[in-house]
C-alpha cells in the first residue's frame, strides 16, 4: 500500500491516495493548488486528522513555492514597478494591476525582501485560510497550518526562497513526527492488550488517516500483529461515508489482520455476544477535559461500552488533544449534505473481498432497558414477568 | 398508500406491496404458491412480524385452497384408486404417481372425507412448514401458521371445500385482529406521550409492517398525528436494508409526518442534543422477562436511551409476546448474508424526496464514557483534566 500523504517532489505536488476510490482500487492523485487541496479535504479523497494535517502542511507549503516563484519572477522581469514593491501595497503590483511601463527597472531578489514577504505573506496566509476551511471539526488542519504560519513569520528576515526552504522542511518534520508519534501510541497502547483479544474499532483511525505505516487507533493493532497478539479485529461501517466498510477493512485485509466487518448498529450484540475486549477509536480534538470528538457513532459506541464494561481506548497524537478547549460543549461539529444520507455510496460493492462479515437480523434488548411495553392490552411496566403475564393471554 | 398485505380474492392471490422497490415505486404484487410466499418473505418483499404472520396466513389458505382442489379434481377424475384412497397412503395417488389403469371407479368427494382429509393435512403441513422456514425469528410467523393449522385440525370431520372455506376466514381474522391491535396500541401508547415530543424509531414497525393501517411502533405517531400532536419523528436509516430510509421514512412523508432521517449511528447525538424526548420500536419477540428481539441495532438503542434517561417503549401486538419463552438467551437471532453488508442497496436512492436529514460528521464522547486516552507521550485516565495536562505539551 501507498503512504495515504506524500510530497512527490519531482512533480511539485502533493501525493494522495485517492480514498473516495478504496477498497475498488488504489490509485495517487497529485494535487498543487490550494483549491485541489481544500477540495480533496472536503471530499475526503483524503481524510484522518493527522492526514489531512500533513496534507494542508504540504498544500501550504506548495503555496509558498509558488507565490515566492511568482513574486521573484514578476521582480525580476521587471513586471513590480520600484515605489510599489518599495511602498506597503505590492498585491496590486504582484497581482499584474501596474502596467508594464510603470516598471523602471529590474531590481535584485535581496532587495525586496521586506515589502516582498509582505505580498508573500499575504497570499501565503490567504492559502492558508482556504486549505483551513476544508473541514472545521479536525484540529490536526489548523495544527499544522499554524505551525507553518509560524515558521515563514519566524523568517521573515530571510530571502524568500530560504523561507520557502524552511516551510518544506517544516512540513516533512510533521510527516516524520505523525510517524513516530503513531508509533509510540501503538507501543503505549499494546500494554493495555493481551494476545488473542477481540477489539472493536470504528471509521478509519489507521495508516490511510496518517502519514504513517501504523495509523493511530490501529497502531496497537497493528505492532500487537507484528508480534503474533492475533487479534481479532471488528470494523464498523461507518455510515454515511463508510470509511470502516472502504478503508479499514481494506487496510486490515491488505496487512493479513483477522477482520470482521459490521453494521454500525450490530455494535451492541457484538459486545453482548462477548466478542469485543476493548475498543480503540481515534479522535479528531480531545478537550482539556477528556471529551473527545471523532466520527461520528463514536460516543454512542462509548455509551455501550460502558453498558457491557468494556474498556474504551481513545488513541489521540499530542496535536490533536486541544487543552485551550474546555470541554466538548466548545467543540464545533460539523454538518454534511443530507445526500449522503440520501444516496449510497457510488460503488455498488464498498467492501473489500475477503472480508468478514457479521450480519445478525436482530437483537435482544434486556428487559432492563425497556421503559414500558406496550400491548394492544395495556401498557406493561417492570417486572415485567408479572406485568406481561398479566396483560397476555395464555395460549 | 396500499395496504401492506391483503388477500386479492379475485385473483385467488395474497397481495403484497414489493417492499424492496420502496421508496422509489410502490407496487403490488401477487403471490399464490407457498414457496413463491416464503421467498418473499425471505427477501424482505414483505417484512414486519405482524405482516409477515398475516401474509403466512393468507399463504396457508391459498395452498389449502389448492390441496384440496387437486384432491377433489384426482377423486372426481378418477385418478386416485379406491384402495389407495381408503387406504393410508394416499400422498402416492394424489401425486400421480398410480396409473390411470389402476383406477377402479369414480367416488363422490364425500366417501373421501377422512383419507383425503390426511392427505390433505400432509400436504397442508408441508406447505406450512414451508412458509415457518422463511424466517425464523419472529414469533408471528410460526404463530399465524399454528392458528391455521389448528382450525384445520378441529374441522377435520367437515368437507374439505368446509374445511378451506374456515381457513380463509381465518387468515381474515388474523388481518382484522391486527388492525384492532394495532389502534389499541396506538391509543395505550397516546398516553404516555405529549404533544410537540422528538419520537425516534427504529427499522420499520409502521403500516408497511402489519395488516393495519397503524402499524405497531408508529400507531401513538399516526394518531397523534390524526390529533394534531405536531410530533418530530426521527426514523434511523436501519442498514444493512435501509428499512427506516426506504419504508419509514416513505411512510411518514406520505402521511404528512414531520420526518427526519438519520443514519443509525447518529443515535447518540440526536439523544445528547436533546432532540429525543422518547424512542418507540416494534418487537419480532418479547420473552416473559420483557426481553425483546428486535431488528438489529434495537438494543443499542435502549442502552444510549437509558444513558440519556430517555424513555424506550416497546410496541408489541400481544401475539408477539412469547410467555412461553423465559428470556432473551432462547430466542433464535437470523443471521443474514454477508453480501447484505459488503454491497450497497441496489437503488442508489434509498430515502423519499422530501425527507428531511441529521447527518453530523463527528459527535463528543464525554470523558466520562472513556477509559484511557493513549497519547505517544503515554496513557491518559480519568480525571483528564489533570492527566492529560501532564503528558500534553502547552502549545
Amino acid at each position: 500500500m501507498h503512504a495515504a500523504v506524500s510530497l512527490d517532489e519531482g512533480r511539485g505536488a502533493l501525493a494522495i491516495i485517492d480514498q473516495t476510490l478504496l477498497p475498488l482500487r488504489e490509485e495517487l492523485i497529485y494535487l498543487k493548488s490550494p483549491e485541489d487541496i481544500r477540495d480533496a479535504i472536503y471530499e475526503l479523497k483524503v481524510r484522518g486528522a493527522p492526514a489531512i494535517g500533513a496534507a494542508a502542511a504540504i498544500g501550504a507549503y506548495l503555496a509558498a513555492d509558488a507565490v515566492a516563484k511568482k513574486i521573484t519572477a514578476d521582480a525580476v522581469a521587471g513586471n513590480i514597478a520600484v515605489d510599489a514593491v518599495a511602498g506597503n501595497i505590492p498585491a496590486d503590483a504582484v497581482a499584474g494591476n501596474i502596467p508594464a511601463d510603470a516598471v523602471a527597472k529590474k531590481i535584485p531578489e535581496k532587495a525586496l525582501s521586506t515589502p516582498a514577504f509582505e505580498s508573500f505573506l499575504m497570499q501565503f496566509r490567504a492559502a492558508i485560510d482556504l486549505l483551513n476551511s476544508a473541514r472545521p471539526t479536525a484540529v490536526n488542519l489548523s495544527w499544522a497550518l499554524k505551525r507553518m504560519e509560524r515558521v515563514a513569520v519566524k523568517y521573515k528576515n530571510e530571502p524568500l526562497a530560504a523561507v520557502v526552504s524552511r516551510l518544506k522542511d517544516e512540513c516533512l518534520a510533521i510527516l516524520d513526527e505523525d510517524a513516530r508519534v503513531c508509533e509510540a501510541i501503538g507501543k503505549h497502547g499494546l500494554e493495555l492488550l493481551t494476545p488473542g483479544m477481540g477489539l472493536l474499532t470504528h471509521c478509519n483511525a489507521g495508516r490511510l488517516a496518517t502519514a504513517s505505516q501504523y495509523g493511530t487507533a490501529t497502531a496497537p493493532i497493528y505492532l500487537g500483529h507484528e508480534r503474533g497478539y492475533g487479534f481479532k479485529v471488528y470494523c464498523g461501517e461507518t455510515r454515511p461515508l463508510l470509511q470502516g466498510a472502504r478503508l479499514t477493512a481494506y487496510e486490515l485485509c491488505s496487512s493479513g489482520v483477522d477482520a470482521t466487518l459490521f453494521c454500525d448498529n450490530m455494535t451492541s450484540s457484538l459486545m453482548s455476544a462477548g466478542l469485543i475486549d476493548a475498543v480503540l477509536v481515534g479522535c479528531d480534538r480531545v478537550a482539556a477535559n477528556g471529551d473527545t470528538a471523532n466520527k461520528i457513532g463514536t460516543s454512542y459506541i462509548a455509551i455501550a461500552a460502558k453498558h457491557y464494561e468494556i474498556p474504551f481506548y481513545v488513541c489521540a497524537p499530542s496535536p490533536t488533544v486541544d487543552l485551550a478547549c474546555d470541554s466538548g460543549e466548545s467543540i464545533v461539529i460539523e454538518q454534511r449534505q443530507a445526500k449522503e444520507v440520501t444516496d449510497m455510496w457510488y460503488a455498488n460493492r464498498v467492501a473489500p473481498h475477503g472480508i468478514k462479515v457479521f450480519n445478525p437480523s436482530f437483537d435482544v434488548t434486556d428487559a432492563g432497558l425497556i421503559s414500558a411495553i406496550i400491548t394492544e392490552n395495556g401498557i406493561a411496566r417492570p417486572p415485567y414477568k408479572e406485568s406481561l403475564a398479566a396483560l397476555i393471554p395464555r395460549t
